[in-house]
C-alpha cells in the first residue's frame, strides 16, 4: 500500500502534540481550520504533569513541562495581576513577562490569519503537586519557600528577575500560567534565527539605525533575503502584530531552515505584549511606515477587523473567552480589548498615507499558498 | 562672665541643625515644646542643596544631602504610591522602604511622647538640579539615565533594588523624598548600637528564639542591660510604636555612649513601617505580652489616643498635614490611619489582658526624667 494509503489511519492514533509537528507547512504552523488544534490545546491544559525543568536561554524564568506520551509545554507563571500597567519609567528590556500576553498573542496572531505562533493556553497549576514535587531541576527546587501569606513560592535562577523579591507564587499552591505548545526538536527541524532589521537598540541611550533614518527601508529592501520573495511583507505582517499588542521586544526572529528563505516567520516570546493598553508605541509600526508595504491578505483581514460586525475587540474578547484560565477573568482588560480597535485605525491610516505617496503599497500575495510540510514523513522522505 | 550667661544669647545665631544637637538630652533627642524642632523642619525642606553622596551601610539607596552652614540629611526617595500596600508573599527584609513611612513614624514617635527618632520632613525636590548637578559621587551620577516616559531617573549602588528595573524617577525632574536630621558626628557623640533581643531571623525558614519559647522574657529580665533601669520598658515602648505602624525590621537600636545604660533608645531607620494597612502583625508586640510590662506614661499616653477627642487617627492626620509634601496627598491613607486606630485597641487589649495574671505589669516611671545634655559645651566642658 502507498504511505499516503497508510497515514491518515495512523494519524488518528498519534498525540496532538505529534500531529501539530505533523502539520506544519512552508506558509504556517497550523492550519486554523484543523480540529487538532483544539485537541492540541485541552490536551496542554489537561494533562497530568510529569515533570518540570528551568529552560535555559533567555532572561526570565520559564519552564520546560513533560507530559505523557513525550508531549512537552513551555511554562511561563503569573508574575503580576492582569490589570498591572507597565511603569511608565521600565524599558522594553526590562519589563516582566506576562502568562496572559503569550496566551493573547496567539489568539490576535491566529485571528490576523498569520498562524504563526505555536499553539499557547492557560492552566491553574498546583506549584507544590506539579512543580515542586515533579521537578528534578536544583536550580528550581531549591528556590522554594512559603511565603509570609502562607503561598508556595519559587523563583528559579535566571538573569532578571530570580530572586526572593520577585518570587513566583501559588495561592496557596494554584498558579495561573501559560503552556506553549514545544517545536519540533532542532535535531529534526533545525531552525535559524535572524536579526530583526528593525531591532531595538537595547540600550538606554542609544538609538538604532532605524530610528535615525527615514530612509533605512531603501537599504534593507536591497538586501537579502528582504530584496526578494515574501520576506519584507513578513516582516511588516510581524510588526502590524507587535503594534497591536505593544510588543517593542522582537529582536530576533525564526524560520525553519528545511524551507530556506521561501517561508513564514515564527513570531516566537511574546510576553512582552500587553504591557499598557492607554498609550500607543508608533515605533513598532516603522516597517510598514518607512517601506510602505503590506500583503493584500493581511491589509483585507485588517479592513473586515474593523468593520462594526467583525470588530478586533470583539472577536478577541469571544475567543480568548474559550481559554480554561476566562473562567476566573477575562484573559485581557476592556482597556486592553479597545486598544487593539484604536492601534488597528492607526494601522490603517498609516497604509492609507502610504497609498497617497506610493503605488506600490499592496503585495499581492493571494494565490500563492504551497502546501509543503514540514515534518510530514510519509510525503517527505 | 560665666559660661551658663552667654550661651543662650549665643545659641541665639547658631543653625537649627546645631541647636538641635545642643539639646539632645538623656531621655530624649528634643523637648516637643522646643520652638527649634519647627525651625529645624523648616531648614531641612527649603535650604538651598549644595551636594548629594550616596550613604553607606543599609542594603537600599539613600543619600546625604548637604546644606549650607554645614548642615545635612538624610534622604530617602518615593519608590512607589503612597498607596501601594507590600505585596503579602514579599518577607519583611525585602520590603521596600517608603519615604512616607519615614516621615510619619516621626510624628507617630513624637505624638506618642517618645520623641525617639530624628526630626524628618518631606520635600519636593528637583532630581536634575538638586542630585544629578550637584553630586560629585560617581556611585550616583553614572546610574542617571532618562526614562522611557521622559522622566530624570536614577538608582544608586546597593544591595537591594539598585538597578534600571528598580529606578527612582523624578516627574519629569520633581521627586518626592524623605529628609531626616542627622544626629552628632559620631566622633563627639559616639553610639553604641545594641542587637535587639526580639530581632527576627531574617531568614526564610528559621524562627528566632522569642518565637519558640513563651517564657523568653524570663531570661531577658536576668541579663543586663534589660535586668535593671528602664531599658526593657524602652524596648517595649519601641515595640508599641512598631506593632502601630507595623514595623518589622527593628533588628537593632542605638544609644549614646556617653549616657551609658541609664538612657532613652533612638529609633532609627523607620522606611519599612506602614507597607500593610489592611493587617496587623501581632508578633511585633511580643516584647509586651510576653513581658507584661509598660511604662505608666506610655500607658498614660495611648489611653489618652484611644479616647474619641484625642483619637490616634485624628491627631495623626492632624500633624501629618503640616508636613510640605501633604499638599500634594495625605502622607498616610485612611485606611493607614484607621490602621493606627485599631492596632492601638490591640495594644490595650494586650496590657488589660497581663493585668488580669499579674500585678507587676505598670512601670512607674514619671518624675523620673534627668536634663542631662549631650553636647552642650555651655555646661559640659
Amino acid at each position: 500500500s502507498s504511505p499516503e494509503g497508510r497515514a491518515p489511519a495512523k494519524r488518528k492514533t498519534y498525540p496532538p502534540w505529534l500531529r501539530f509537528h505533523l502539520g506544519i507547512s512552508r506558509w504556517e504552523l497550523y492550519n486554523r481550520k484543523d480540529p487538532n488544534l483544539a485537541q492540541l490545546t485541552h490536551y496542554l491544559a489537561t494533562q497530568r504533569i510529569l515533570g518540570a525543568v528551568q529552560k535555559t536561554g533567555g532572561t526570565q524564568l520559564k519552564l520546560l513541562i513533560s507530559f505523557p506520551n513525550h508531549g512537552q509545554a513551555l511554562l511561563k507563571p503569573m508574575k503580576q495581576s492582569r490589570d498591572t500597567e507597565t511603569d511608565v519609567n521600565l524599558f522594553y528590556f526590562s519589563d516582566f513577562e506576562r502568562h496572559n500576553a503569550e496566551i493573547s498573542a496567539f489568539h490576535l496572531d491566529r485571528l490576523l490569519g498569520f498562524n504563526r505562533i505555536p499553539p499557547v493556553v492557560g492552566r491553574l497549576m498546583n506549584v507544590t503537586a506539579d512543580i515542586r514535587e515533579k521537578t528534578t531541576d536544583h536550580k528550581v527546587s531549591r528556590t522554594f519557600f512559603t511565603s509570609p501569606a502562607g503561598n508556595v513560592c519559587f523563583y528559579g535562577q535566571c538573569e532578571y528577575y530570580c530572586s526572593t523579591e520577585h518570587p513566583v507564587c501559588g495561592r496557596p499552591h494554584l498558579l495561573e500560567v501559560s503552556l506553549a505548545a514545544i517545536l519540533p526538536d532542532l535535531s529534526l527541524a533545525p531552525r535559524r534565527s535572524w536579526r530583526s532589521p528593525w531591532r531595538r537598540s537595547y540600550s538606554r541611550t542609544k538609538l538604532a539605525q532605524w530610528e535615525k533614518n527615514p530612509n533605512y527601508c531603501d537599504s534593507v529592501k536591497q538586501t537579502p533575503p528582504y530584496s526578494q520573495g515574501t520576506r519584507l511583507v513578513d516582516l511588516i505582517d510581524m510588526a502590524v502584530l507587535d503594534f497591536l499588542m505593544s510588543n517593542m521586544d522582537r529582536h530576533h526572529y525564526e524560520t525553519f531552515e528545511k524551507f530556506g528563505n521561501e517561508t513564514f516567520l515564527l513570531h516566537l516570546d511574546n510576553g512582552r505584549a500587553f504591557g499598557r493598553h492607554s498609550q500607543d508605541e508608533p515605533s513598532i509600526l516603522a516597517p510598514l511606515q518607512q517601506c510602505c508595504r503590506i500583503r493584500r491578505s493581511t491589509l483585507l483581514r485588517l479592513r473586515l477587523l474593523a468593520l462594526p460586525d467583525f470588530r478586533l475587540s470583539d472577536v478577541m474578547r469571544e475567543s480568548l473567552a474559550q481559554d480554561p484560565l476566562a473562567d476566573a477573568a477575562p484573559l485581557l482588560s476592556e482597556a486592553h480589548l479597545s486598544a487593539l480597535d484604536r492601534r488597528l485605525a492607526a494601522v490603517l491610516q498609516v497604509v492609507h498615507t502610504c497609498q497617497e505617496k506610493h503605488t506600490d503599497v499592496i503585495h499581492d500575495d493571494l494565490d500563492r499558498y504551497d502546501q509543503d510540510s514540514l515534518t510530514d514523513r510519509n510525503t517527505k522522505q
